[in-house]
């Protein structure tokens, strides 16, 4: 058992906060960062809270060659009384470990990672902003570093955490969005690293997100790359179907991601007695239930923008029109309480709420 | 039309470089290495030859992120009379920008970019290796840089080239490597990123190198992400087969890598009136030529290998022997041809070649 202590380097001066109405998502970056080296030798080691600062890296590292990277996405909260608060963030720190061992990436201490989070944003605690629908978005993520060109695994790793004051992910908030199917490129396959969080399956992404964008669209909403047949996932989100009063979501198939929101929409539902299935579910029964007047809601579910009404959903240049076009009920009661829960303003009866210590202890300990 | 000068920043001193016989694939880089930036208000400018040192970049670059990278693979030769010379340098520009294309990044200036890859192997020159097997491997490469957390094409990115003097990539050479047939993992599916060369397709395939690697394996052979049924390629190689006197390879569908080696062997083959189709070949169809005895040869054609005879091929534990696990004459005379090409010992009856300038103008000028 081993003591682990995160060094401090603190910044002299501190830089200058956004205005809340400013807000956009992931441009500011607060003062210090949190960063960890992994080689063969030693492990993970020197934990660290640093100044935000540019990384000094190879231009053969890996990273920038064969994309060898993870990483994973959450958020500080600041409740009416002034606490910061963490929404399950032990959730995320699992996923980061699957991600990695899909990624060849060596396992992390999920429980130490936390404690880092906890230290660092406990020293940032002045950029959580407190307007409406504002949090502290958190990145934590891990970066191959080898100097070498061979295709193999990295032998030296970074993980870092960075933190960035964000308003809402969309511009529209809680207004329905518009979803465009996308039928020529495809996100992930089984067998392929779709239910990893790595960077290659956004970079795959951009091209259908781009020929959409000019046209009105958020996102798109991502098919199967076996039969471009069943709904994986909206852009960045799980997504769900109300149907004739049952909600469906994609059951988990290896090519989709296991969302933090998506598997908490999924407890709410339950908790409610709202009917819940997780199954394959194809683009031609979404279709024919909005032709039979059963399309009740649709709606993505993420951490950036919790939950997304889909109010036109556009399938082969024809367009269903989903509940008017208007939040459903089942979306803005979701909507209403994970962001109650997130900002402690509604009781948080699964526990998800991990308080952020006031006086988190700066020579911080934890067993490796 | 402007012109567009590439700046010098020499080094002081030189590095000491490594002995022919230690030499390795991608570990050692020269003292040099070049850097173009890209702005959307600026375009591709400042290009720049500069000492050989890390790169400082922000923590919420995109590369890190969302995986938005590029790359290429080429060699500079130093010939018997010690000229150095490339190998079809414009196929590996014109595969960058369709790989730029599919990642949403800017395109480059092909002919400028191997204006800058001559500039840069002149003033390298003492670098190239002239041991049998070893040359100079060029990595060109982008990566993007925008300061930025949201899903969307980057508006700033680096090119940059860097050198690294290399041995054979297989320490076994020309000898016959054993092949292992993966049947879980996906390398690419057609709608995804599978021609271009970006990290992600590496990234993903770690997994998979990895699960065979302690088994005596140097490569998996990739089957397609829909049937998994059809041979794609060979780690990161193209596949040839041989079967009953002509020479068969996949065809290109999307999701395999277009190889300049590919395409050269192609080329030889019709130049030397051997039958060469490219088609769909189901591993049951290498299986049963291979229980007919008509499975002649197989063989890896890329860049980093040259061709690569394939003695053994596995699936589902059985283990196919082929040719005896010797190398076969059509891959020993396309290794010693191509080679013989690339070194300046045979003729090159394709004008394939291009000659480094030996005193390539400093003060470079191209259109742009």
């Amino acid at each position: 058992m081993e003591e682990r202590t995160i060094r401090l380097d603190l910044c002299s001066s501190r830089k200058e906060k956004p205005k809340t109405q400013q807000l956009e998502f992931g441009r500011v970056f607060t003062d210090h960062m949190f960063i960890m080296d992994y080689s063969d030798e030693l492990g993970w080691n020197d934990p660290r809270i640093v100044p935000y600062q540019p990384l000094s890296i190879d231009p053969s590292a890996m990273v920038f060659h064969y994309g060898q990277s993870v990483f994973e996405g959450l958020k500080a909260y600041l409740t009416p009384n002034g606490e910061a608060q963490l929404f399950r963030p032990e959730k995320n720190f699992h996923r980061l470990n699957r991600s990695n061992s899909r990624l060849c990436i060596p396992p992390i201490d999920e429980e130490f990672a936390i404690k880092a989070i906890q230290q660092l944003v406990a020293l940032e605690k002045d950029w959580i902003p407190d307007a409406e629908g504002t949090s502290l978005y958190i990145r934590p993520f891990i970066i191959s570093t080898e100097p070498y060109l061979g295709v193999a695994p990295s032998r030296h790793y970074k993980f870092i955490i960075i933190l960035s004051p964000v308003g809402a992910y969309y511009k529209e908030g809680i207004n329905p969005i518009k979803i465009a199917v996308e039928n020529q490129y495809v996100r992930a396959v089984t067998g392929g690293t779709g239910e990893a969080k790595t960077g290659g399956n956004y970079a795959s992404s951009l091209k259908a997100q781009e020929s959409v964008a000019g046209k009105g669209f958020a996102q798109v909403l991502w098919l199967d790359g076996v039969e471009r047949k069943y709904v994986e996932e909206v852009g960045s989100m799980n997504v769900f179907f109300k149907i004739n009063g049952e909600v469906v979501t994609p059951a988990l198939n290896g090519s989709i991601l296991e969302g933090v929101t998506r598997n908490s929409v999924i407890q709410l539902l339950n908790h409610w007695n709202v009917p819940i299935v997780e199954r394959k579910i194809s683009m031609e029964e979404v279709y024919q239930a909005h032709q039979d007047g059963v399309l009740e809601e649709a709606f993505g579910a993420g951490t950036a923008a919790v939950v997304s009404p889909i109010g036109q959903l556009t399938w082969n240049d024809e367009s269903l029109i989903i509940n008017d076009a208007k939040t459903g009920n089942v979306a803005k009661k979701l909507y209403d309480t994970l962001t109650g829960i997130q900002y402690g303003r509604v009781d948080d009866p699964f526990n998800w709420v991990v308080k952020v210590e006031e006086n988190c202890e700066m020579g911080l300990r934890a067993s490796v």
